[in-house]
């Protein structure tokens, strides 16, 4: 991970770095943060070479990728979210920043979801990554164990403003063309739609998350 | 712009089509709806080498870029959205699709957003270019003039959830970084935020105009 500001949280995360890559001038920086971490120099014209963004902000982390988490019921759960098929990277890293922005600890992604360390999706979450778990699984499953009801969002559902919603529960989003994959849909508890007062026939499925959250989470 | 769908949608909308390009299949295929419109037929492998598409879509249409609007008092508006210096093509796109979703006619933007006509804008609105009217203003007359309440959508204004909202306003959404230049916020009429319960520090500008949306509109 790249920028000044992710690796000052990365360092007061749990996450695991390898080492951290710095201009002399970050080094200095960032010192009172890197006690018992290697911290590796670079000029600024070789962190530039290495670097994947166009102004290059001279410090990245070499984290390691933890170990997969599997499923597991867990007491005190009122939100999480269930991302069936979301394919593209940022809307992946958005909908991770909007579970953070939320409160929301926990989200379960099907096995066909875009990888969590594709470098779109983690910049993208603007560093709310190290704060949510992310955890890539059966959907059924978690469906079926997780104790909450769920909450699919379709095209076709009920109005939300029609129904009488819960106050915790598995907010189940699908793919971004696809939505739904049908034997999940069949699962849900409740198969709802976010009010359309205009013409666009649809929303992405970050927008389609962050309406959710507001209308479930936030009251 | 290329695209079955798209091509359908300004075949009947109100905008001027220089001509369509297609491959023979797909000009037969929209033939019903291409009277008086010139039709220039390529083959599937030179309509590839133009297109802008990994699996290109055989047609495209020419359009006329529409004379600038400027911006007129309206009887009866009751939603519409100022952007100011919204430079993200992705997130103007997702911003016109998320007012033709809530049914609002009318965005002003200030004169630093990202142009209408670049192609990931459009592309990101998913035909919805078509039916918001987008005017590239000073956005400080629109306020003065307007005649409705402006919500400024700020990180450090009154939470959404303690302020008694108007049922008609001008939602006015900041900069991805900068957020509302300071000039414009005073001249709001309300400073708002939104209702965070997690971590994350900020949500983008699309994300926000779609909950601001979801909040005031839909209700």
């Amino acid at each position: 991970m790249e920028g000044e500001k992710v690796v000052a949280e990365l360092l007061q995360s749990p996450m695991t770095l390898d080492y951290i890559l710095a201009t002399s001038a970050m080094a200095e920086k960032i010192k009172p943060l890197t006690s018992g971490i290697s911290v590796k120099e670079v000029t600024e014209k070789n962190y530039a070479k290495i670097s994947s963004l166009s102004t290059p902000p001279g410090i990245a982390a070499l984290i390691k990728i933890p170990e997969t988490k599997s499923f597991a019921a867990a007491k005190g759960r009122t939100w999480a979210l269930a991302l069936d098929g979301i394919r593209d990277p940022g809307n992946l890293g958005t909908i991770i920043r909007i579970a953070d922005w939320y409160g929301i600890k926990e989200i379960f992604c099907s096995e066909d979801c875009v990888d969590l360390y594709n470098p779109k999706v983690l910049s993208a979450t603007m560093g709310s990554f190290i704060r949510v778990s992310v955890v890539y699984t059966d959907l059924k499953k978690v469906i079926t164990v997780i104790g909450l009801p769920a909450l699919a969002f379709v095209m076709d559902g009920q109005d939300l403003n029609e129904v009488s919603l819960p106050y915790k529960g598995l907010i189940v989003i699908g793919n971004e063309s696809k939505g739904i994959s049908e034997g999940l849909k069949e699962l849900c508890d409740y198969k709802v739609k976010i009010t359309r007062l205009g013409a666009a026939e649809s929303l992405n499925a970050a927008i389609a998350t962050a309406i959710a959250c507001e209308r479930l989470v936030n009251r």
